[in-house]
Parts: C-alpha cells; structure tokens; sequence
C-alpha cells in the first residue's frame, strides 16, 4: 500500500476512534494485550532475524540488546499496556467553561490530535508503547521504526492488529511503514493533508533530518547535554550521591548528567572526593582549574557542547550562579538541569532563570522521564516549547476545541 | 542591521524579559502607549506616505482603509494597550504540583515561549497589538509586517523603541525587519536558533509558503470555509438572523460563514424567507435541490471549497446530520461550524464530531475571536492542532518548565 493511501485510511479512521468511548478503548488495550501473549512466539522468532542481521553487520552489542526481545520483554510490553488501561482517559475533558455577557457558554474542550506519525530508532517495544499511548489518547499511529528492528515491528503490528479485530476499533487505526527507505520518511513529513503531528525519537541525525524537511508538524525529542551545579553551600554527600546517580546509573540516556559545573568556594574540598568516588568508572575531563585539583584529563571547548551518553563527565569551576547560568544558556539543550545548594536565593534563582524543560533543586536529573513524573508510559521527551515541553505522556496528546452553546445569539 | 544580528538581540534580551516581573512590563506598556500619543503626528506623516503608494499601485478602495490610520486609530491601538496592561500575567503560574512517593515536589509552571516571529500583511495596528500581548507575556517579537505598510510600521516600532528607553525594558525587545524583499522571510523561517515560534498572518498564500519553508516551528491562522448547518427543528427566525450576522455583519473575515447546509425537511419553509431577506444584499448560489425552491445560481463543486469573503453564499440541502457532518469533513477549514438546532441529540452529535477549533450550537460563528471570547486582543486565530487551536491571547503565548524540589533524591 502506498504511503499515501496509509494516510488516507488513517485519517478516515482517526474520525471514528475520535469519539469512541473509554470503554471501547480500553477494551481494544486488553485485545491487544492478549494478542501480543498469543503471538509471542512468532514474534520472538521475528525479532531473531533481526538478531542475526545485526550480528552479520556487526552491530554493537549494547545496540543488539535493545534490539532483542525475549518472553520477559514481551511481558513487560503487555504490563505497559494495562497500566495506560488504567489511566485517566484525556480526551472530552473540560479545563475552563466560562459563560459571557451575552450569555453564550463557552468550553474549552480536550479532543484527540487526529493522525500521530512517530520515526523511531530504538527498541521495538516503542512500537507497543506509541500504539498504546495514542490509542488511549483517541489518536490514530503511523508507525516508522528502524530498519534493524523492521522484521520485530512487523510482527508486533502484525499481533496487535489481530488483537483490534477481535474489539470494536477497526484495526485501521495503526499504519505502519514498511519500507526500509529513507525517501519514504521524506514523504511522511509533508503528509500535511493527512498527518497532525509527527515525533521524532533517536539521534541528533534524525531529529534534525525530521525538522528541516517536515512541513507536518513536529516535536523535536530527546537531545540532553544536562549540567548539574554544585553552589557553595551545597551538601557534599548528597552532591557526590546525586551526581553519581545521574551520570552511571544508566549514561546512555538524555536524562544523565554530561557536565558539573562546581562553585570556586567548594571545589578545594568537594572535587577530591567527587574523583575518588568515581574515578574507577567514569573517565573525567576538566577545565584548568580542576586540573590543578584532581589528575584528570584536559576538557576542550567541544566537551562542554558534547552529550556523551557514555561513563565520561566534564566537570568545570565557575565563579558564581551568574556564570553558571551562562555556561548552561551557551552549552544546554534545554533538557534537565540542576542545582545543588542550601541557599534558597540561589536556588529561586536557577529555577527561574535556567531555560529548560525540567529544572532541579537538590535532585538527580534521571527524573525527567514520564513514568517517573506519573504519566505512565511516554511518546517521548520534548526539548522544544510548542505544545508539549519534557516527558509527553496521555495529556500531551490531546489538542482542544471550543465549544459554543447559544440560544440564537447574534454578534453585535 | 543583517537579520542574525537581530535574532541574536532578541534571543539575548529574551533571556532579561523572561525574569522581569509584573509591574516592570505594565510601566513599559505605559510609556509605549504615552510615546505613540507623542509620536501620533510623525506616525500620520509616514502613514501618508504609504497611502499615497498605495493610490499610486491602484490598490482596492477597501485595502487603502484598512491601511489608513488616523488620530483615533491610534487612540483604539494605544486603548487596546491598556487592556492589556489590565490583563492577568500569564507567567510563572502553576496549572499543576504533585508531590512524587520519594518526595520529590514537581510543578509546572507557564514561562515565556522567547523570541516570536509574526509575519503580516493586515492593518498596522497588528504592530502595537502583537508587540503588547508578546511584552505582557514576557516574550520578544521579531516584526515583519507587509511592504505596503512599511513607513507606518517604521514609525509606529520608532515611538514603541522611544517609549521603552524611558522603562526599565531594553528596546532590544522589539525587532524590524525593515526589508520589503521576501527572500528575508525565506531567512526568518530557518533561524532557529534565535525564533521560537513563527505567526503568518495573512492570506492563504502566505500561510503555505510560511508552512513550506519555516523549520522554526508555526502556527497556522485565519483561513475560514465555515458553515452553518440548519437542522429540520431549528427555530427559523433566530436562523435567519444568525445566517445574517455570521455572512453579512463583516463578510471579509476568517469567522464570517461561507455555506449554509439546509435540512431537507425545513428546506421549503426555510429558504424562500431566508432568500427574500438577504436578496438584496447577499448573492446566493445553490445546489440543484436549492434552486428548485429559490432563484439562485448555480452552484459548483468550487463554491464548496472557496471562503469567499465576500456577499456570497453557498446554499446546499442535506439528508440529515450525517451528510452535513461529511460535508464539513470534506470542505470545512476546521476554523468554526454551528449547528442551528432544538434537538439535543443532534446538538451534541455536532459538537463531539464536527472537527473544528469552535463549534457552535445555535449562535454565530463571527463569535471566534479573541476579544469576544473575552482574552483581550489576540495574536491570530489558529487553524491549526499544535499548542493552540482557537483565538490566541495571553495564555497562549507561554509555554511551561517542569520545576522540581528535592532534597538529595535519587533514582532506584
């Protein structure tokens, strides 16, 4: 089928899901639950070709394990699901109802988004989790994964769509591409006519690929060069236990610390014990200040700009809050960023000042994730302004629409 | 001064504007509206010029008005200024705060979207509106307004720049682009690193081109096919004044109506008293049933899809609710449609399937706008689904930063 026959089929059926009710959807959630049980062997021996592809292109094997599946995964995919049937339907909510002079009541309404594009490069239970995200949300999904995860998505759409034949959504309301060419993503992103919204998850690469030649609209995801500040009067024990949660607690992430910016007046004391504690795991690069305090590597202007995603840290002396915030509007990418302190001006200070989608005091910058913050699963991490801003979890993907109840009221 | 130096202005003097409080930005409106008082004989001189330009190209009588400014144009502009100083901040407010298991309290709080772009070919006055609803938002405003209004548009950014030299707010935050040529546009839509949101303002031409060409994020406005559909138990005089209201009260804007779709049921007592009131005014075309019942022209597949803005009318008989609503579906711009209606049933039908930004039960649709709906001035009404749908005032103009309190967490 043609991509845009894809759209047009998605679009026709995004009008129909948009008014079903929780019921129904939820309903829908359990078939597809049920299915995936049901499937799991074929799709185990799906993902295993994926597996030996990968292998053959000798792939990295931290990639090969986000790729591979197993009984458990396909578990924890099924979990995934019933925890979004257990959450608040977003849709026909009402945040404001005002009535004017005239007497017309106006209602601010939430409303499904309509047709949701999502491109992404990791593991194929992204796959699930977007399907069910939207599902629950009233919107329909075209599904874009990599092509190493081609043969593993094939075979869960495959399994979720029989699963939506057994309830009353039409299983119409998951497109999903399957083309391993990049033109094909091209195409996606002017699919204006039948695409609402399209959400980019994986690399730099892609993310800018997508946002320079989408005239759909997008949100960009994910890109974090996180700081965490060390003030002055910042406590030393929970500093080290913070900025060793967020930097090898799992350094492959957006949410993980890439730099420490430390306060003149706490460096002396702090960055020999922040060395010991991590100098076995973490290789550090340093301003030359820090050089002068603790035997590590020399810091060049691009390990300020760099998100690792990997066991190394820049760690650099500022001078104050004001340089702090500087170094962090020149280098951040508006994703995560903290401050350690005790001085509570500093700290309303950071928050306010510090551009970013989350902004911390005395916490690990790992928090930033959706199901952290309660929203159960998430489509993503946004690290622009428009629409949604961090973790877009359910409440994300609704847009709104006013509705208006007269009696024959005419404008004057 | 080249359009990256500008950007860059803006984006630093954003970063100020972002932390001002309150009171500052109310004072600054304040000498804007005293300056443009003070500069309203320098503001007519240069008015003047571009009329004269304007008679000189042979523009329509009607565009050379809404061109035209005049000592009490600029007393509505420097009024609309001081409503929006009356107007609540809508900065650094929490919509929501919870508090997590381990104790972590999160809040979402409304901060300034940054540098936002509008591009404009309307009245000059859209200089001093949008100026103040970005100034009261804490946001600044890159202007590009239309060749024509060039001189107007000079003087009007000299008095506000004038006026905020004697504020606590850096003129910095007002940015001209004080270059008739398009390919400037072209520039301003890929500055990303500076523009955060980009606002076209004008006709459908240059809302596709903004569309087609902008990688900083846009919002869609204005273009309005709308319709009012006529149910078999509507109350026919009340009809008839809300189809005269919503087509010939101000035929030239988005919100006016376009096609009237007609209950076959109510058809014959309807249309020859709706065809005797508006016959001297409105020049109706009809569908093949219509003009069995009333001597109007021809209507074509064209007249469906076309906004006139203008004395015309499209008259179109329907099966039933879910003709109309398919009729809607397939020409409608998702700006606003009503339902003239007694039934229930049907009313709430329309409400939760018609897909539109405002949908209407028995009122007219000339009531989309933001000082109607009681936001003060607006930026533009958005056609579209991202970030805001509807008219835009001050709420729409932030976007949020998640802020989060802990004393040393971590995560497990």
């Amino acid at each position: 089928m043609s991509l845009i026959d894809i759209g047009k089929r998605l679009y026709e059926a995004s009008q129909v899901l948009a008014t079903m009710d929780t019921k129904s959807k939820n309903e829908a959630l359990k078939e597809v639950a049920l299915s995936l049980k049901g499937h799991a062997e074929h799709i185990l021996r799906e993902n295993q070709k994926d597996i030996e592809k990968a292998i053959e292109n000798n792939m990295k094997e931290s990639l090969i394990d986000r790729l591979r599946l197993s009984e458990e995964r396909i578990d924890d995919m099924i979990e995934g699901i019933h925890n979004i049937i257990k959450m608040k339907d977003p849709v026909w909510k009402s945040s404001e109802v005002w009535t004017l002079e005239n007497g017309l009541t106006v209602s601010k309404m939430t409303v499904p988004i309509g047709v949701i594009g999502i491109i992404y490069e990791s593991r194929p239970n992204v796959t699930v989790d977007a399907f069910s995200l939207t599902l629950k949300s009233g919107n329909c999904i075209l599904l874009r994964g990599s092509s190493s995860s081609m043969h593993s998505n094939r075979a869960l759409v495959y399994a979720m769509k029989e699963g939506l034949k057994k309830s009353n959504i039409s299983e119409e309301v998951i497109g999903f591409v399957d083309d391993p060419n990049r033109s094909v993503v091209k195409e996606m992103l002017t699919l204006n006519k039948y695409i609402d919204l399209i959400i980019p998850r994986g690399g730099n690469d892609l993310i800018q690929f997508v946002v320079n030649n989408a005239s759909v609209p997008t949100i960009e995801t994910g890109v974090g060069n996180c700081h965490i500040f060390v003030d002055a009067t910042a406590n030393i024990q929970k500093a080290i236990n913070i900025i060793e949660n967020a930097k090898v607690q799992r350094p492959g992430v957006c949410n993980a610390c890439e730099t420490v910016l430390v306060h003149k007046n706490i460096a002396e004391v702090f960055l020999p014990k922040l060395y010991d504690y991590l100098k076995d795991r973490v290789e550090m690069r340093g301003c030359e200040e820090t050089k002068k305090m603790i035997p590590v590597k020399c810091a060049t202007k691009e390990d300020w700009a760099e998100e690792y995603l990997d066991y190394i840290l820049a760690i650099k002396i500022v001078q104050n809050l004001e340089d702090t915030i500087l170094h962090i509007r020149k280098y951040g990418t508006k994703h995560s960023e903290a401050i350690l302190t005790e001085n509570l001006s500093n700290a309303n200070k950071f928050l306010r000042q510090v551009d970013a989608a989350a902004v911390y005091v005395n916490a690990s910058t790992r928090f930033t994730d959706g199901s952290q913050f309660g929203f159960g699963a998430e489509m993503g991490i946004s690290t622009q302004k428009m629409h949604a801003r961090g973790p877009m979890g359910l409440n994300e993907l609704v847009t709104i629409k006013y509705t208006i109840l007269g009696n024959g009221q005419i404008r004057e």
